[in-house]
This record gives structure tokens, C-alpha cells and sequence, in this order.
């Protein structure tokens, strides 16, 4: 990160599309927003006798690189000390659209697809702040207020680095798109807001019941 | 689906994980209400060139079979016309796990990683009725209460099958789980529920302002 970044990822073969290509964005203020807007990604990858496979994954962006979260004695884990081909792919989901014909039905949404070959992270440092990162992606500020990691924890703990280099957002929004015939059809039409949403705070039995509830987490649900 | 499917579904290695397998659900019961829960699944595929891929998919379950919705000319669609190998994964997050210890912070989730070779969906009959299930499987009663797709638009529209064979769900569900020597440690510790709701319905614009809400709408956005 010591030199500029540019301010688009570069367009490939592998993220245009064939079809509504006006709903790509490749500027990484686009990409990062909506990364650093979820917490589960979609990791695919090769598995050994060649069939594909899709795992969740928590991860967080630290600049231009994802961080991936997952079981030392997961496959992809195993697989990724010297590369693993993989794709992660994150999406939220925004809204149902209903539209007066059926075909017309879709949803709103945001996601990135970025593609590459991920690494497992073995630098102490790197892995150190790594799930430091994917902890306060999760929950900001929360890394500082809990028990860091020791060394053997960390050793059992696998982190995949990917970097953004082949990498593309695509998002639908705004309204119902009927065909121009159809507009005057008796059917509600219209879009269905979507959201996730963090409830009240449900403190674990074996904690003091006089623990309040840390700012960062009160800040946090209310938003 | 003539004759009664096992309670079961098969356990293979594939779908045998190396750790947490206490986490792990076989049981057709269990299967189906995760896929019920959601209509995104991201879908992998190996493109021709060997990489993998994933794509977030809209879906339903009919059976023992799931349907998956793309564009005739997104690739997955194009090369599925013999047979695709893929994995489709579903995945609902419910809460974040927040332990005394970085380590052990967690989400709770439910997920379905299902195996398989997709197929194009050619049969006319079939088709349309994955369409519909796929339209009541984000909105329930919706396929009958809009304008049906006419022949043309439903061979525009791709649909995919995965029968459900090679599958399993995992979940992680319950409170925190620390090592005995943190539990005295200062740290909030606890679970903060996550829940997708769905808001207010946005009417189209070129609607007529008196046109009621649909009673099956209605009860959706309550539920």
C-alpha cells in the first residue's frame, strides 16, 4: 500500500459479463463498500478430483486484500500453502422487486465477485492482525476489549489472504423494470425493503449481571 | 418423488467435515428448512479454463430437487446444457458469538452445501413450474397473482436442477464458548441476535394510488 492505488480495478474477461453489464461497477470506493457491508463471503475453489465447492467464510478487507477466516484442518486451509485457485464472492440482499409478470421478478442486491489465487498467511504479524481485523469487522473496536490470541492459539488458527487485483461489484437497484404492455395489469407491483438487522445484546449466564454493555456494542446495535 | 424418500441423506466424505462434525445435519427435515429459510444460494462452478467460480443464484426447493435461476447466457447456464458439476451453498447468519477470548469469537449460522451435476431444465412443464416455485419461494402465493410468462420468455429464462443427493447442513447455534480459565476474565461476553426483516412495501409509481396491498403481502411482511 505504499504506492496509489488506482481508482478501478482492471476489466477482464472474467468480470464482464455477458448480460446487464450496466449493473457493473469496478471502482474499488464501490468494491470496498460493499465487502466492508457484510461478514460472510463464499468461498469457491477446486477441490482435489476436480469438483467445485462453496464454503462460507468469515473475512474482512484490510486495503486491497481480503482476509479469510476457516479451520486449520479445513481442505481449502490445507490446500492453500502454496496457492489456491479461488473465487469469494460476497452478496446482501437489499430488497424483492415484484413486477406485474412473473419473468420480472428479481431482487435488489450488492455483491462482488474477486477472483485469484489465495495464500495462507504465515508471517506472525500479518496473521496477528489479520484476525484482528476479521474480529473488528465483525464487531468494530472489539479486538482491543478481549483476550488476544497466544501463539498456540494463533498456530491453530488458519487465515487465507487474497488479494483484490481481478475483481468486480454488481448490484441491482431501484425499482420494478415491466414491459411497456403490462404497466396497466391489476397487479401490485412494487419492491419490498430487506434488512438485517443486530438485536439487544443477550449476555452470557457465566458473566456478572452488573457487566454493562461496552459502548462500541451499544453504538453498534444501534445502527 | 413416487416413492418415500430416506429421512435421511447419505453421508459421504465429501460431506464429512475434518472438524466440528458435531455440527453437522444429514436429516432431510433439517436440509429442507435451512433451503426453505433463504433464496440465495451461491452457486460454484469450474469455468472452462479450470478456475473456480461463484455466483449468487435465486432458488426453491421442489422436493428433493432445488431450481436455480440464471440467464440463458450467463456462462454456468450455457455450459449446463449436458451436465454441470457444482455446489450450491446456502447460508442464513443469526448471530454474532462475541467470547472472551479473540479466538473464540464466532456467528451463529446455518448452512446447506449441497453436490451435484446441475442440468438445464428443458421440459416446458418443469420449466414453468420451477419458475413459479421460484417466484413463491421469495413472495408465497405471488405466481398466481401476476402475469404468467408467455412461451417466448420462458425460453429466455434459464432454470437449473440439482437434485439433492450428496448434501448436508451445518449450523452453529447456542452461546459462547471459552476456554474454563477465561471465564472470569473482564470481557462482555455473549450473543447478539441478527434477523432479516422486511420492510414496508415501496408501491410502483405508475400504479394506481388506491390498489390494496395483497393480503399474502401483507401477511409476508409481518411474519
Amino acid at each position: 500500500m505504499s504506492s496509489t492505488p488506482p481508482a478501478r480495478y482492471a476489466v477482464t474477461p472474467r468480470t464482464t459479463p455477458s448480460r446487464n453489464r450496466d449493473r457493473m461497477r469496478y471502482d474499488r470506493e464501490t468494491v470496498h463498500a460493499i465487502l466492508d457491508a457484510d461478514f460472510i463471503c463464499h468461498l469457491a475453489f477446486v477441490s482435489p478430483d476436480g469438483a467445485p465447492v462453496a464454503l462460507p467464510m468469515l473475512y474482512a478487507r484490510v486495503g486491497d486484500s481480503l482476509y479469510l477466516h476457516g479451520s486449520t484442518g479445513s481442505r481449502p486451509m490445507r490446500d492453500a500453502a502454496e496457492g489456491l485457485r479461488v473465487c469469494a464472492t460476497v452478496t446482501r440482499t437489499d430488497g424483492l422487486v415484484l413486477a406485474r409478470s412473473g419473468v420480472h421478478h428479481s431482487i435488489n442486491y450488492r455483491s462482488v465477485v474477486a477472483h485469484g489465487t489465495a495464500y495462507r498467511v504465515t508471517d506472525p504479524g500479518e496473521h496477528r492482525t489479520a484476525l484482528d481485523a476479521i474480529i473488528d469487522h465483525l464487531i468494530p473496536e472489539r479486538s482491543a476489549d478481549c483476550r488476544p490470541a497466544t501463539a498456540k492459539e494463533l498456530a491453530q488458527t488458519a487465515v487465507l489472504r487474497l488479494d483484490l487485483e481481478e475483481v468486480a461489484a454488481k448490484a441491482r437497484t431501484g425499482g420494478v423494470s415491466d414491459e411497456p404492455e403490462d404497466i396497466d395489469l391489476p397487479y401490485w407491483a412494487g419492491v419490498i425493503p430487506i434488512t438485517r438487522t443486530l438485536g439487544t445484546p443477550v449476555p452470557d449466564p457465566g458473566m456478572p449481571t452488573e457487566t454493562p454493555v461496552p459502548a462500541y456494542l451499544r453504538r453498534l446495535v444501534q445502527s
